[in-house]
């Protein structure tokens, strides 16, 4: 399959800049990108979790191999919960020393998340709708765990694929928080330590095809890599490539861009109305009074709004 | 010193009732507390910060104890920052398995406040306010490390604590962090387990007798603890009630509260105004019109909110 966006204007550099001022709050500097994803927003978007030491990184690179051998530009987008203070740097790193780092059709970048207003929920749909933007056919959003950040990222993504590694106990994990709900694609990875019918793994596998079944699932696919040695990733990469062509086919990949589409939409309004009619109350003779009146201890805060909004805004609180 | 608030009107039950709703982002029943809350307002609030393993927890038992015995009621509140999914009920239990479960003058509670509208700065400021009605007279805040959450917190408590064991390299990370420059009171914990003069202790008390100096520094003691055998622990609360007593005759408590009653009423009338307005937008055929030109990829979003907003709200984005 080609890439679909072979014209790029933006510059790696310039969605750095975009998604640093994505992390700082500042949204003005979006217009132009905000003009372009509604024309644009081909980019098929994958949600990859897990908890620690299941190999993720290494399997990553090995996706981000098979997608530039179809030809596809692919971003990675690392979701960062530590804080921009003490650890964003550390995972920062270590994107940068993947192998694709010379390859001009590969980014890579970390979001920290925390302590930002409205966090993650915020940040990533903005960094994605960059990235789509810039070009990226596939965009991989990372995720280190198994809770409620998994949660949020699956409703910006397309599909989401779970790693384990059999035997750990991450089953446990992954269904006692949910993400095994939310999976599309479950990968059992470092393949090569165990064998058909040890160490538990029927049972695991028994396990997981039990849950192919509730309900909730509408797709789901049961695969077996080893990211040492790369068995099992080129089935993986057709697997989320039919995915796609399923997805597009369906109409799915049109209804989830119209939703993220009014979510952006309604964002921007209520950003501007808020910080519009707030200017002029703050600004207002009302305000400094009735504001005055709580720091005199004459008014509780919620009285004090209810009358402001009464007498001034002419509506009920 | 006697408690203030002899006169309760919530139930343990009550408070914790609401705790939950403004983890879940129901602020409606907070009407009645925020009525109280301009009248009453008199907890000293105390935020407890430091790594894992420095023996914040053993310590915080002890701290409860003497204030206890100073006749005063303790809340202790501890900021989970591990999601409401996975994580939110392990902290929860340990705070429940504490020896003051039984004293109707305490009370312990831990929120999740990841994974919320605003989180943190939402929630912990309302849990505050609710406690303080309750009739707490020292209101802990524990948080669990040295990052963003610490410097958060330190906008709504009166004296940050920060716990950390000599010689584990924590007060580099503390440094790093910048929690050194907003704590108000360090802790050296674990005392009985090293000398004067030996295991560089000499040198970190230096190292930390240099910060007291920095120009951001209003008041900073050094104490040294053993939560084990409570060496210290009585000093130390005599020095926090110390603080609380110079807190409140250099008007630095009104200008506090005078802070905190502002951001609270803001947020009523901005909650307010938003979903009023919004309202009113979205029932408007403006709005579906302009979103239709969005799902047909005629308009790009922002550019379908500065026409609604210029056309029907006349004013420019």
């Amino acid at each position: 399959m080609e890439s679909e966006n072979n014209i790029v204007d933006i510059s790696k550099r310039d969605i750095a800049k975009l998604i640093s001022n994505v992390e700082n709050n500042k949204f003005d500097c979006l217009q132009d990108i905000r003009r372009q994803y509604f024309k644009k927003g081909h980019a098929f978007i994958i949600g990859i979790t897990g908890p620690p030491g299941v190999g993720k990184s290494t399997l990553i690179n090995r996706l981000i191999t098979e997608f530039r051998r179809e030809n596809l530009r692919v971003a990675l987008l690392a979701v960062d919960p530590s804080s921009n203070i003490t650890g964003g740097a550390i995972l920062g790193d270590r994107l940068r020393m993947t192998r694709h780092i010379l390859d001009e059709d590969v980014f890579t970048r970390s979001v920290a998340t925390r302590g930002h207003l409205g966090g993650l929920s915020k940040i990533v749909p903005e960094a994605i709708q960059i990235l789509d933007v810039g070009g990226y056919d596939i965009i991989l959003v990372e995720t280190i765990g198994v809770g409620q950040d998994e949660i949020e990222v699956s409703n910006f993504v397309h599909t989401v694929v779970l790693v384990l590694v059999p035997g750990m106990g991450d089953e446990i994990q992954a269904v006692k928080s949910g993400i095994m709900e939310i999976a599309n694609i479950l990968v059992f990875n470092k393949a090569d330590r165990f064998e058909i019918g040890k160490h538990n793994d029927e049972f695991t596998v028994m396990g997981i095809s039990n849950y192919s079944d509730a309900p909730k699932q509408k797709y789901k696919k049961l695969f077996k890599t080893s990211a040492k040695d790369g068995t099992g990733v080129k089935e993986l990469v057709e697997e989320i490539l039919n995915h796609r062509a399923l997805f597009v086919d369906t109409g799915e990949f049109k209804r989830k861009k119209n939703d993220q589409l009014r979510v952006f939409f309604d964002s921007i309004l209520k950003e501007a109305v808020t910080k519009k009619i707030m200017g002029l109350i703050i600004k207002d003779a009302s305000y400094s009074e009735v504001l005055a009146e709580i720091l005199q201890g004459k008014l509780d805060t919620y009285s004090a709004a209810e009358k402001l909004i009464k007498e001034h805004l002419f509506f009920e609180l």
